[in-house]
């Protein structure tokens, strides 16, 4: 018998009918001896209906009050569920972030957690209840009630699962598992059983859009298992765990890929320090993110710069990277909005070493060229012209036989 | 400067422009030096979209659940209202029931009112902003989200205004004011622009649907001053206190009625102690609520019987009268479910004679048979056909010179 907490996005309880399969769900699990704690979304639409009544009055409402306006959206789920629950004979007790209660910092609209009280829900458990607690809010240290931005469910799932010490987070959702790279770009991409937090985090901020990143770091921090599984099918689903040591640890557990970015660069600076500085400093204070930093040493008294920005932000850097180029005297800056990140992820590389240099044997083979290199220790990222994304990904993922358990 | 509790209703806020007209009304009254409290309702429709939705999944939901779902539809309403006050550039706070707090006891769905905080609101008014606070919830001592039952939302605006010590309580509804009867049946009807809690509790009783009783009572008790006024049109509506003793205080305010009552009576019960309760004992029982009630001494030694009730009510309440007849061995069973009830109303009675006589004088005068006459300190009420209704309503209308102001 296991305390699990799972948690159920907004399509999975979009009807009435989605949430009396989600109580069918639940319902088994206790019946095969767990204790549960639910975390749900709002109904898949009405975040936005809410949204659209309160920019009809107010484009920029304050923050407190469209915490407010946005909360009712799982407050009616939680209800619901409850219902639900109880219609199909299993005891329910829902709450509201406010009520369990999950205090947060007051910052309206992106809060964090500070603290979570299990004593209610610990009554409840040990009563025999379902918990059916509203994700994504949570109350100030004044009765506030605030919310924690876009997908904040799932960090409200981690945190609960941490509070309780729940044996393992369950997140449920319209995929169901952690993929070896996308299956729309290569069809033999196979379930991951398990992955760690560190290439889950990898993977997810570099473009495998399963889990909210946040939550991703809360499970690690807090040593939660969370499993990423499908409402809508059967399935174990993806294990995220912290555990590296497993006999057979794969090498390689995924290709990440993205074609958000623009790249930047700027020609024959003089190379002096402070440089990166001057460059970077003007494109930070724009408050543009920026992702991979290459410098390269020139043949004379030079430097040439690279960096990426998102694809949105790419005018905008150019235009400030042109004025600073004059500023330090560069001889040219180009930009190239056509580009494509790909990314092998895999805890295997801190011990393995030629996945380097297989990675880029294969690209040459399919004469593929390489315009950037950055490595971290779990990540060897490339960027591409983006006319080859799939082609390189297809090869890298045949290259390091991902189709198969290894 | 007067600190004014206002309360608006469904039709009020329900839509983004309605919402808008009560921000400017609430914004007026600040402008006039006022200190606003304002109550609002769900959207219209709300509510019954959310207990369809409630009723989908299970046709009797707990109590509990059902509470967190409805008291989302208020919620959202303070959000849009408090949105809208600070997009026009007054500055506002919101509150759910359980943030004021209004504790109430445990009775889910029709939780009554225990106590409430007024310390956040005090400070949010001497900042100088408009509190706007949810109708119709508030919270146990458990923190379990309760709602105070249909129409709770007077109720709390009322309970607000005693625990602030506001001046008034404004409830702004689709009717401009308290009539001296139905404009639809009395065109000649007029306004009244005072009225005293006792009267208004006849008129609501009986027919004049303009306020929740149980809200009238709640404002005689604390001596809360309530006007009743339209969200629509401009007019100072009418209001309600406890004040009898106005030079020119009126002998009538007002003529009630309806024709939702049957008529039962029981004839040659034997006279005995205790009849009474045989009777309407098994009446009692099934939940039958019994209005007028009329015993005759009869000739020899039996009793006639007579007694309204809800027309829903009349053949559940005449089979049960039939087999109480049997028992007693009464003579007769009849019953008549074509009357209406119409009903004086004034605190003047109290110390004027001769309104009855005028009253039966002014029927007689058209050859209205009266079947039922039932009196009270502030109220004299008549049973007649319901065909009559009309005609007798005009005709007391005229006699008691209702259309002007006296």
């Amino acid at each position: 018998m296991a305390l699990i907490v799972q948690k159920y996005g907004g399509t999975s309880v979009g009807s009435v009918e989605r949430i009396q399969e989600v109580a069918k769900k639940v319902i088994q699990y206790r019946k095969d001896g767990h204790d549960i704690v639910v975390v749900v979304s709002a109904m898949s639409g009405e975040t936005n209906r809410l949204l659209a009544l309160a920019k009809e009055i107010n484009p920029d409402p304050r923050g407190r009050e469209l915490d407010v306006l946005l909360s009712t959206g799982e407050q009616v789920t939680i209800a619901l569920l409850s219902m639900t629950l109880e219609q199909m004979g299993m005891p329910a007790q829902s709450y509201t972030g406010s009520q369990v209660k999950i205090l947060t910092d007051d910052a309206h609209n992106k809060a964090r957690i500070m603290q979570i009280d299990d004593e209610k829900m610990r009554q409840d458990l040990s009563d025999g209840k379902v918990v059916v607690v509203a994700g994504f809010q949570g109350c100030d240290e004044q009765g506030n009630i605030t919310t924690l931005g876009r997908g904040g469910s799932d960090t409200t799932a981690v945190a609960l699962a941490a509070a309780l010490k729940a044996d393992e987070c369950q997140i449920y959702t319209d995929v169901d598992g952690v993929y070896t790279t996308d299956p729309r770009v290569v069809p033999e991409a196979r379930r991951l059983d398990h992955i760690t937090f560190e290439e889950m985090l990898e993977m997810a901020s570099l473009g495998a859009k399963v889990l909210q990143i946040r939550s991703v770091e809360f499970a690690g921090k807090y040593n939660v298992p969370l499993r990423v599984l499908s409402s809508f099918t059967e399935g174990g689903g993806t294990l995220i765990t912290s555990e590296e040591s497993s006999m057979e640890q794969a090498l390689i557990s995924g290709i990440a890929f993205n074609r958000d970015e623009a790249k930047l660069t700027i020609l024959g600076v003089p190379d002096q320090p402070g440089v990166a500085h001057k460059i970077l400093g003007p494109i930070a204070k724009q408050n543009i993110e920026v992702d991979m930093i290459i410098q390269n040493t020139g043949h004379d008294a030079t430097t040439d710069f690279t960096f990426t920005v998102h694809r949105n932000d790419y005018q905008t850097a150019l235009n400030l990277l042109k004025e600073t180029s004059v500023s330090l005297g560069a001889r040219e800056v180009t930009g190239d909005e056509h580009i494509a990140k790909i990314s092998l992820v895999g805890v295997g590389m801190r011990s393995h070493a030629g996945i380097a240099s297989t990675m880029f044997e294969t690209l040459a083979e399919e004469n593929i060229n390489i315009s950037m290199i950055s490595t971290s220790e779990i990540k060897i990222s490339v960027v591409v012209n983006e006319k080859y994304l799939e082609l390189s990904v297809r090869a890298l993922h045949k290259a390091f036989e991902l189709e198969h358990c290894n």
